[in-house]
């Protein structure tokens, strides 16, 4: 289901047949140092592997290059606007749609393209209000975490590299994990953060926001496989009304 | 060499070590019924990877999407602006320098990318002028190629699906082609399309710019091995004058 | 303390000892049969007067105007884009800084707006990163408020027009609550709300997104002042460390 | 008649019977010793009552925040771009012709915004020209000024802070000046000033642009009174030709 | 003094001792029957040249294109936006004071470009203060233009076409002139034009804005001196200064 | 056939009767010695007058201002971004297609243009579809040249101020070449010039591509005769074709 391993001639029925196109997300970012700086992508890509399989789509290419303001000065994390990758992504919903596709899946594993991506969406509501447009990130896990979690969460609303996500790649791509590198990173984090810009040096030294030690398989694939089952659920409803 | 599968604990010092950065830039696109879609950045991945070797360098995750004007209505093509790719790809410069990296490659498998490319590599020339930019799209390859090619080229400087590109396929990634749907392309191009928009559907309704059935692994590695050479010993100048 | 209301020849040393200014930010969008249109100007500027009173800082005019997307389609909504919203915020805020001011306060009563002011204040970091920029919508409330209603939250982000918004406007702009049009309107909210652009048309007919009824000034006074200690707090904390 | 005062409910019915909305436009700015910072604000929301009560129009909230090149450097002055300026006015604009208004009035207080008012209305044309836009900055005052001014002008168009303005303040927002504080500012303006950028602390330290201590608020409502004859009688022609 | 003809090696030095550029600007746009479309070019080069010679400074090739909105639907117009003209007519003056020029004349021929010409001096301001700037469009001829025309103007501000601006072509350009064809063309202007955007269709079918039969050669030499008297002075005293 | 020397009134018929604009686009820049700065420009303009000549077309006013990032730092260079460029030109296209013309013919004498121009023709492409684009630089000269030749090209792309484009001087503007200046100026270009941003004035103090005093008025008038061939043939046959 890899789009990009398909040729020009069979694709084009497929397509037809499909509809919906999945793509994967990321970012490349510093995750502590029981982690890769592409968890995010590996995460997403992954993702969207069972996703595909599961609602007969498409896998595009990843998208490798995320929004990471937070965490640009940390070794290894490369930053991109959100100017650029709305208008980057906003050109691939649109070219998707001229392909005959009428979903087109944003499947993110990195918190920071939120906003991006939600704009895209919107943007692509007025310029190709046929073409469904979904943004995921980990949706439909809230309750499902708080009873999975040991740990109780650094922030409100950011996970890095902590209890849950490193469960989330024990799950999806355990071989990139090294649990003997694995700490618990807690930090204090003020409460000025959420009000104020707050680079992220400025509250932890190790990116990791959470006890990452704390991780396991079982409790990466419980969240996941809710996640899919709500993704899958969702996907299939809007290709069942096209 | 991977960038991302580095953590960010190790990779700083990595990064002082290595001094450069190569990223593949490829397209989706159609490359008629013997070459997958994402041929481009399947041949700029590989040729990343034997790049990086040659002279230690990191090898940033693809950026798979591409401008893709002239072939955007062949099934399964993704077009994205030169517009978009350029702020994209320079805010990917800019944050490698910010990194410590000294040496930005570009390493370009899609001819339509090579406006955007040079453009890049201009901001960059003024935001940043201590990082070093290089766009290379198989330099160094004028000579050993018409020695190679059996056939004429169709173009003097479009190559696509063609006896060359399908050889250069055979080399680094032959588990992607069929050569039994390999055809004879070449079509007539009108003098025309040099100085006005063309779009290739008016010339062919293969995408086949050539004769594909003459490719064979060897002209691949030939010519693909030449323009290693040139590369790496660019790379290796720039890394010695650091 | 208004600012528009000083003039040239003495606001320089006042500027000078307050350092901090709280600009009012809100929308002109439908809030139901019971609350005005601008309401959350309203909210915004008389929040921002009792911050101003504690905080001795200056309160700039309000601006009125705000991303309305979801609502746009409501009688009497006015929606400006993000872009031109960012843009024009970013320019205010360079121009205080100019003046002499080391504080800005974006005081939101919209939740429309808090990305584009989110955006805003990393813009500013940028360009003027001796100014401290805050971006408030009522901040420190979640626990108060969970504590305080009496009907359950219709979704788990949006607050609008219900029991919680119309308890703030008892409190602090009254005249214009008219609650014997208050009604209960807690829409069911598909899920898909939060993955897709969704106008909100598509689920309210009313624009209330709770039971409005149950609202009393009690409660917004309870709110509202728990949020104020907590912007006190922060702004003034700011100050000393100027 | 204030817009945002009204509710979604009953509104809808209004705009269809009004058809026509006036949005205040002035700016925050130095204007001598005598006037306030908001003096531009204050004239165009009290003018746009007027003249939405001849007209039977909607007053919109006001939009303070104005181009002030020429002044940004004196104490108190907050200047926005041209470029955001024109983006913000557009979405408004477009924004109201959605909603069913035919007829939007820029009701301008502060001359710096001329240029981008007349861009948006240019604008507008071009994407709803079935909106009437008109950009009013005391239009038709040009031979009752010279007739009532005792004083000559310093310059043959800019008007600030001098005889004529603080008439106007007397006449509109009397309780927001103080006489006893006025001064015969009249600067000498050299001839470069109309050719090359020019800021005014170059040329007056009190920004004042003429005698103010010759103000009356018998002036202020003789040119007053004849600007909302003008503009009544072009916005009611231009509602009769809907 | 044509700064086109010099040859790179002998420009340095000229530069140097010039240190003053004058670039026309005009419009290709409708000019009734008696005048070429290029009018307003050819008064911008023929000035320019004349005030090159008085000024010792060089002549850039001129800039044919404007921005003619209220013309452009007439025969034979040609319009660029604003938006466009103010970033190329920037780029070259930034490009001019990096060669080594300080002082910048944008010698204006079509008062539709004021607006931009305005916009491109004060950003040159802000990126390349050194740089003296002049947006000329006939200053100082207001009281010369008053005592010299027969007829009354039709507007108080445009000139198009009439018996002034056709006096300026018999003065400096009288070979494309044909009088044979010169009508008298005032129009009633509504006075809306002044504040609603207003294509002249609306209002002439000629594009003729006064009685052009009474053009004479002599008219148009007394007020076109005079005005070279003034931009003379204005520009040696800048040289002066530096 | 000079578009700026009709009026309006007789040009709408001949606008509909030859329905093809030659718009000349050059530059202002170092071309050595022997020849002047505005080169290009000459060039451009003298190659469209006898295109119009051969194809019943109009020329119109040359736009002098290129983007000559690689020589900017020469004497007498003046540079402009793609991006100014591309807005401008594309502005003109569009315009040019709303005053009835369909085949648009973009004459450039200034290979540094190209890329703009290609972008140009690709957004009229998708704006005014019914516009035929052409961007022409020299087409069709690429063997004759080669034959023509006595000294081989310093580049395979690049032709400046050599032994060719002094030939075309000395055919097309031989009144502004002074052969007793020419000189050899055939720098060794190193190989990096083609993949990274290289300023000319790191390979070139002359700025002098070739050995220019092998030029001659015949070896120029053999090429240009050529090329005039080729785009003759072009227009009609897209004349013909509307």
């Amino acid at each position: 289901m890899k789009f990009e391993l398909e040729n020009s001639v069979e694709v084009k029925d497929k397509i037809r047949s499909f509809r919906a196109a999945i793509l994967p997300i990321g970012a490349v970012e510093a995750h502590g140092p029981h982690l890769p700086l592409g968890t995010d992508n590996l995460l997403a890509t992954r993702l969207a592997d069972k996703l595909a399989e599961r609602t007969e789509s498409f896998v595009l290419p990843p998208f490798s290059y995320g929004q990471v303001w937070s965490l640009r000065n940390f070794p290894g994390s490369i930053n991109v606007s959100n100017e650029a990758l709305i208008r980057l992504l906003a050109d691939i919903g649109e070219s998707l749609y001229q392909q005959g596709f009428r979903i087109f899946i944003m499947l993110n594993g990195h918190l920071g393209n939120a906003v991006a991506l939600k704009e895209v969406a919107r943007m692509l509501y007025e310029r190709v209000p046929e073409l469904k447009v979904f943004y995921f990130f980990y949706p439909g896990t809230k309750e499902i975490t708080a009873q999975v979690r040991e740990a109780s969460a650094a922030h409100s609303t950011y996970m890095h590299a902590d209890e849950i996500e490193t469960s989330y790649m024990l799950y999806l791509a355990d071989e990139y994990v090294d649990m003997t590198k694995a700490i618990d990173g807690a930090p204090q984090i003020p409460i000025e953060a959420d009000f104020t810009p707050t680079p992220w040096e400025e509250m932890t030294s190790s990116a990791v926001l959470g006890n990452a030690t704390l991780a396991t398989r079982e409790k990466g694939e419980t969240i996941i496989e809710r996640s899919l089952e709500v993704m899958s659920e969702i996907v299939l409803r809007a290709k069942s009304s096209l």
